[in-house]
């Protein structure tokens, strides 16, 4: 690694998105940046990509930055691929997601277009972390967040990561207490759908719903840590296959 | 379980695709079908839900089918959401989706919209499949895939799957010589993006590429069973953990 690592940062919230401007310009301070997020908010995106339409990249300009930054009119993960095939003129040593306004803790994780872009830096063979912050609020106080990202960050430069695996790490609403290793909370979502009349009588459907913690009890998960007001930190890997439930299916017979 | 078995059939390929028509008119030989599925092609959404816009629900028919079938302006996952909430009248004994008109094997698990489905059907609790050819010619001959698929959906329904575990099938584009159980291939996408000039001289960019296999010499994994012809059955899981660095992390520390 050169004396300054060089760090790809993306997100779902969109490029002009204060969590992760901050943590860009944050991270300034010691690595070389290039960001490259979505144009517009893409957040619930998964890791999803676009093959039905061409990508556009488009340079893009914060105040008080001077490091590149490129805005692209696809999802989290297009944004990682992109960078990494067609805008970065070299290497990067890690890539970041976020800072994401909301909780990307438990079966969240499915769906975040931010660990959609971590994952998709982990494919690629980089070292990659999502962060996100339990408060969807989009005025949040960052800076209490930023040296615990720092710290996060320069660790996970110095130990580095197996191939395969990512860091999911959400940072709780409160202030920090420190940071807790956790596996990832068995939970989902229910009472999802708040259905509405459109002017003309027809249904419409909005996505809501509450988080159900399926484990409430357990001391080990990423949900305890946050509600303990821990920085939760999940190895999150890209390997789906149970190999407890490929053994026990040996037995099966399919008649 | 009463005597028919119920149903719900989704996809990513779109709600008039062959592969979900087949199956759905296949499996309603011997089971209640209900089918929800994106109104129109939404490949490669992996997991991503819809939070921006409503949702629109609108019944469709196909020629040859008497069970109800709708479709919707949404993901995968959205319609197996929706349908979940607000659609079916009762609960499912199991949630399908496919067949999908390509490979989800190895690490094309993470982008399907096809898993995206079943992994949501599994979130909720309901023993969940996703199929898949690895064939992308939309009018492939699906007719020696129906029993198999038949055969795996009437063994997940003996059997049953814990909370957590679905199973992502892959169908192999030749004769079928038999079903295997694997693990997930180490894989990913290379060479990714073709670079073009519109007319106006701006460049811009197609989702592409190579699948690149990471381990090709492996035998149990699903990318060898598809090669040898075999169907590859990977169970699935929502529980990203990786407990292994778990523990290694421990020796971290985070100054």
């Amino acid at each position: 690694m050169a004396a300054r690592p060089f760090i790809l940062l993306s997100n779902d919230d969109g490029i002009a998105a204060r969590g992760l401007q901050a943590l860009a310009l944050h991270l300034s301070s010691f690595a070389d940046i290039c960001v490259v997020a979505p144009d517009v908010g893409r957040s619930g995106m998964s890791q999803a990509v676009t093959s039905a339409l061409p990508l556009r990249v488009t340079p893009y300009s914060a105040a008080g930055t001077d490091f590149p930054q490129y805005s692209v009119s696809g999802t989290p993960a297009d944004c990682v691929k992109l960078a990494l095939h067609s805008i970065l003129h070299r290497r990067p040593d890690m890539v970041v997601a976020g800072i994401n306004h909301g909780s990307n803790a438990s079966v969240n994780v499915l769906y975040s277009g931010t660990m959609g872009a971590a994952l998709e830096g982990c494919i690629a063979g980089y070292p990659s972390i999502g962060f996100s912050l339990v408060n969807r609020t989009l005025d949040a106080d960052l800076n209490p967040y930023l040296p615990w990202c720092e710290r996060i960050v320069r660790a996970t430069l110095r130990y580095g990561l197996p191939y395969g695996v990512a860091l999911n790490v959400n940072l709780p609403r409160r202030e920090v207490q420190g940071i807790k290793l956790c596996r990832q909370t068995l939970g989902r979502w229910s009472n999802e759908f708040d259905q509405r009349q459109d002017p003309w009588g027809r249904d419409y459907f909005w996505l809501t719903g509450t988080f159900e913690n399926l484990e409430p009890t357990a001391e080990d998960t990423d949900d305890a840590a946050l509600r303990n007001s821990y920085i939760a930190i999940v190895p999150t890997k890209v390997d789906l296959t149970d190999t407890e439930m490929l053994h026990q299916m040996q037995g099966w017979t399919w008649e």
